[in-house]
């Protein structure tokens, strides 16, 4: 049996408003951002083949088409409201909708947020969440506040989510018990929202990783007009991937992509401040570097020797 | 040459920021809304072959994608402020995105607003445009406001863009300079912006027409609890489409879809403040019918004759 549009809504995606002023089954949402706040907006797209594979289960899909627009709240130390969903389906398939739906309304549950919008259409399999949330006026973490003297940090651990692609491709091959944990690192990250408000004050820029570690540092670095320092062999990696051979492991790690963690700096004295930021969000940071003056990016081992790197950021239209 | 996705947004979507407190290059765009506002939020996705087709300009698939959501913003009575893009093209393709950039930025510029963030990827055509404005705290104008006596309007002409649907499907024929009318009238749609906000205060409940006057009227009627008749010869049309045989003008007019005029009621006695909210805007409002008590919707001719209709609403996934 086919849904129509309306059903479809009706059905899947209509809850009861609470936060909002006016949720779905009208032309716009309405939102109040409390006093002396900003909104701070986020949308990202995400494309079958591109952003997910065929193979993931849709509640997964749901958690992650959502966590990466929340990881971007995170970045910018903003406390998440709200957020529209526009989908584009090949059909109104309803074990899919169902578990999608699952995925989806369980982290925005965990968030405290509420769908407040969207669409639905018929198209090639299509995700597009805008996600709203709120920062004091003047406060958002941005990328351009880094200084030189800066520590640069990052949080949890990277490359997982590349290395499981890596064995979906082919080109890897893991142990089962292994692939379900960096394959839950690719389809489940866990955006680091807690942490992004914890570090409002503290962090003197932040980034979410998405493109991947050094891509990322680039962004705050161009943005910033300033140089950095990577200790390669301190990024923070899991016991899965840190089994695997090195070259691998700094593959993934400085240039994997999909990680949706915080890569952020605080100036050198607020170091025991960013650590009390980390335990309150329940989240390991990891110091990884530091902020010069200059604009090149350098990459040393533990002992100090320059590492010759070629990786790029993850680029949608040239990977 | 193939543009990366980081070179594609330089190139195409950035541009100096006004309003918004930041815009495009960091994980999210600031605004705020001015005090005692509330923010509106639209999101709408637009795909190739169900919301356009693949013969039109890229500028004007970049104009309607922006103004399908500013009709939104309109029904609600709400300012805009920004928007943000999120874009998957099958290839960077320079034509397709410098016309399509020039279509968007026209009519963002007719409204005083600016993209603020956004997403681009590779991937099927699909776009989506997420507008947010801004209204004051109760005063948007919503669809569940209409009370029996009310009298119903409804803004322009409609059903030229259903007619030129049918010249593209085939089933209908138009001499060249009528067709181009009716065409401009699908892909170039006005948004009412300006009589949205002229209506605050003044309509009791609006909608924009999108998908078929009766169906988005059917909104109206069950958010409201309301029953309406409507004279079905009364609903404005253009001369193009009025020199059609009866039954299509009714179709079209009636069950056209993607009119994007605004849909509105308003208390009898508010008659003359309608029609100078119109003046104010520059745009007719012709008033076709009325609410009533009770949950039917009946069509009636000049002569108050019942008119019989099986029109449906257009719907993505049974169309």
């Amino acid at each position: 049996m086919s849904l129509g549009e309306f059903d479809l809504i009706a059905r899947y995606f209509t809850r009861p408003v609470r936060r909002a002023a006016l949720g779905i089954g009208d032309d716009c949402a309405l939102l109040a951002p409390g006093a002396g706040m900003q909104l701070a907006v986020s949308s990202d797209m995400l494309v079958e083949g591109r952003h997910f594979l065929s193979t993931v289960v849709p509640e997964r899909l749901g958690h992650k088409a959502l966590a990466v627009n929340l990881s971007d709240l995170a970045a910018c130390g903003a406390r998440p409201l709200g957020f529209t969903l526009a989908l584009a389906l090949p059909r109104a398939d309803e074990v899919f909708l169902e578990g999608f739906a699952r995925g989806l309304f369980a982290l925005a549950d965990a968030h405290g947020i509420e769908l407040v919008g969207g669409d639905t259409t018929q198209g090639p399999l299509n995700i597009c969440i805008t996600a709203m949330g709120e920062v004091p006026v003047g406060g958002a973490l941005l990328r351009s506040g880094a200084q030189p003297g800066d520590d640069l940090y990052v949080s949890g651990t990277v490359g997982d989510a590349r290395l499981a692609l890596e064995v979906f491709r082919g080109t890897q091959q893991l142990a089962g018990h292994d692939f379900e944990r960096v394959r839950e690192a690719m389809e489940r990250p866990q955006p680091r929202v807690a942490l992004g408000l914890a570090l409002r004050g503290i962090a003197s820029s932040a980034i979410d990783v998405s493109d991947g570690l050094l891509g990322d540092l680039g962004h705050i670095l161009r943005r910033s007009g300033v140089a950095a320092v990577v200790e390669v062999d301190a990024v923070p990696r899991s016991a899965v991937l840190g089994a695997q051979p090195l070259a691998l492991q700094r593959t993934c790690t400085l240039a994997g992509g999909d990680d949706y963690e915080l890569l952020f700096t605080a100036p050198g004295p607020a170091a025991d401040r960013v650590h009390g930021a980390a335990r309150e969000a329940g989240i390991a940071v990891t110091r990884i570097g530091r902020i010069e003056a200059g604009q090149d990016l350098r990459l040393v081992d533990g002992e100090g020797r320059q590492v010759t790197h070629t990786f790029g950021s993850f680029d949608h239209f040239k990977a």
